[in-house]
């Protein structure tokens, strides 16, 4: 292993439900994390808190980890004073889209600091019994301290999760028609209210699932998955053409009775 | 137990993949299975198969159970010679809608004999490892002879089903928001073509699942859970208004930005 279980000193920007879910392995594995964002999340355990940014831009960082919604992410990226930072380093982030962070990234960051883009492709809920086995995608879209970023990705190997190297776009032409699709079949279910009857079949037990895990993530990331993935509205008119012809077809029978 | 693990004469009309997968359970069981059907399942392990109906109706049975397809059991049912029957008995259903053959049933059989109809709400597929705790609805529609239909129900009981007794109507409006829908998000996404990706997450999996169980039934089957059962319409209409609204909330989102 050597370098790749080394100590990393993470600054996290945005610390909503997934930063918070990421912190708590990481600090299981002996890493120092410190944290910014735009409410107060003092006194999470095990991570020091900065309500200043400045201030945290200033420490000594080897990461600096862009949890921040989807939709918030150009503001917040925007917004951060670069200048304060210390010395070259890696910058990474999770979203759930990945062109859009990429662009922003590569235009945002500090020519001598790396990048890397990365989706853990899983949450709180499916992740709440370890890692294993989960998908993690990742692009190394700016790397020279190959060492440093070893020991980044090292944190999701070290959990067992399937490492992906792939690149931003076939990320989020893949994503567009399985999460965003999944995303959106959960919030269609949600509007229908739909609910567990006594004689449930195991697939509409899944279809609850569903909907409920799709239901727990926020709104801001959902509509973040349509807005930002370029290829998600030919999924939404897909998806519309396809109910469309299967009651089509539906009828057709019908009339043909 | 007593009368309930009696062993019975089980005569089957339409003896296709749900009637096969049936049977298997029952001659393990004990009991004397006969069939007919428009195909030739002659030589069915275990079964002794009719080819013709006239025949087949004039054995001795103790249950007819009707199990042909929801789209072709008026034409089936009103075919039957029941003329040919040696004495009053037992007649059940498994179709996956309740009302229509409730209705037609009570038309057709006549009225010396008894009538229950049901629904196991599984299949060759979630069913494969046994029946345990899996939801069996039923509703004696007409039964003087109690010990004969509780033998038939034991079938059932004794694999260790969920029992349900509940109306003909109220398993039609439940089934409509949980059968139906399913089968027609599975249908749906086999429209589109969705396929596992390497980046899959846990409830796109689902959804693949929910895609194959549902393509796995016949097309007959799907579109007799639309055209016989009445609450099937509305819930169509709901999943197409409720997709509708979730791609207003987006687009509202976008213009927002
Ligand atoms: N949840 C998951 O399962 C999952 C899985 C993989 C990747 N992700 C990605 O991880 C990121 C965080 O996801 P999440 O589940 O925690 O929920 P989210 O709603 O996508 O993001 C919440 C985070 O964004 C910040 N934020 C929102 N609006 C902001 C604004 N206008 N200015 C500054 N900060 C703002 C919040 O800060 P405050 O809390 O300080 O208000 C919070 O840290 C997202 O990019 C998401 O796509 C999530
Ligand atoms: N599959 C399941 O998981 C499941 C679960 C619960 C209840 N059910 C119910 O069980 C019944 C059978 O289902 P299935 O899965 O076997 O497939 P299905 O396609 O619904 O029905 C196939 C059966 O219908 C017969 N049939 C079709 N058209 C006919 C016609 N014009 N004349 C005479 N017989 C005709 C077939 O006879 P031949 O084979 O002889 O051609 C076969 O026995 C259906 O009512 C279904 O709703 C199915």
């Amino acid at each position: 292993m050597g370098s790749s279980t080394r100590t990393l000193k993470i600054g996290i920007i945005g610390f909503g439900t997934f930063a918070q879910f990421l912190a708590k392995t990481m600090i299981k594995q002996g890493h120092l994390i410190r944290a910014t964002s735009r409410s107060d999340y003092s006194g999470f355990p095990g991570v020091h808190f900065f309500r200043d940014m400045e201030e945290f831009m200033g420490l000594e960082h080897d990461v600096i980890l862009i949890c921040t919604s989807i939709v918030s992410v150009s503001q917040v990226v925007k917004s951060i004073p670069f200048h304060r930072l210390k010395k070259p380093l890696l910058f990474a982030d999770v979203l759930s889209v990945k062109e859009h962070p990429r662009q922003l990234l590569l235009q945002e960051v500090p020519h001598d600091s790396d990048l890397v883009c990365t989706h853990p492709m899983f949450g709180p809920e499916s992740g709440k019994d370890g890692w294993k086995d989960l998908p993690f995608m990742y692009e190394k879209v700016r790397v020279k301290d190959e060492t440093l970023c070893s020991s980044f990705l090292a944190i999701f190997e070290n959990e067992g999760c399937k490492m992906l190297e792939m690149s931003c776009e076939e990320h989020d032409r893949l994503a567009a028609q399985s999460q965003f699709l999944t995303h959106t079949i959960g919030r269609v279910l949600s509007e229908m209210e739909i609910w567990n009857t006594p004689i449930d079949t195991k697939g509409f037990e899944k279809l609850i699932q569903v909907k409920e895990s799709s239901t727990r993530d926020s709104f801001d990331l959902y509509s973040g998955l349509f807005i930002h993935n370029r290829f998600a509205k030919q999924q939404l008119h897909n998806l519309e053409s396809a109910l469309e012809r299967v009651k089509e077809t539906l009828e057709a029978r019908i009339n043909n009775n």
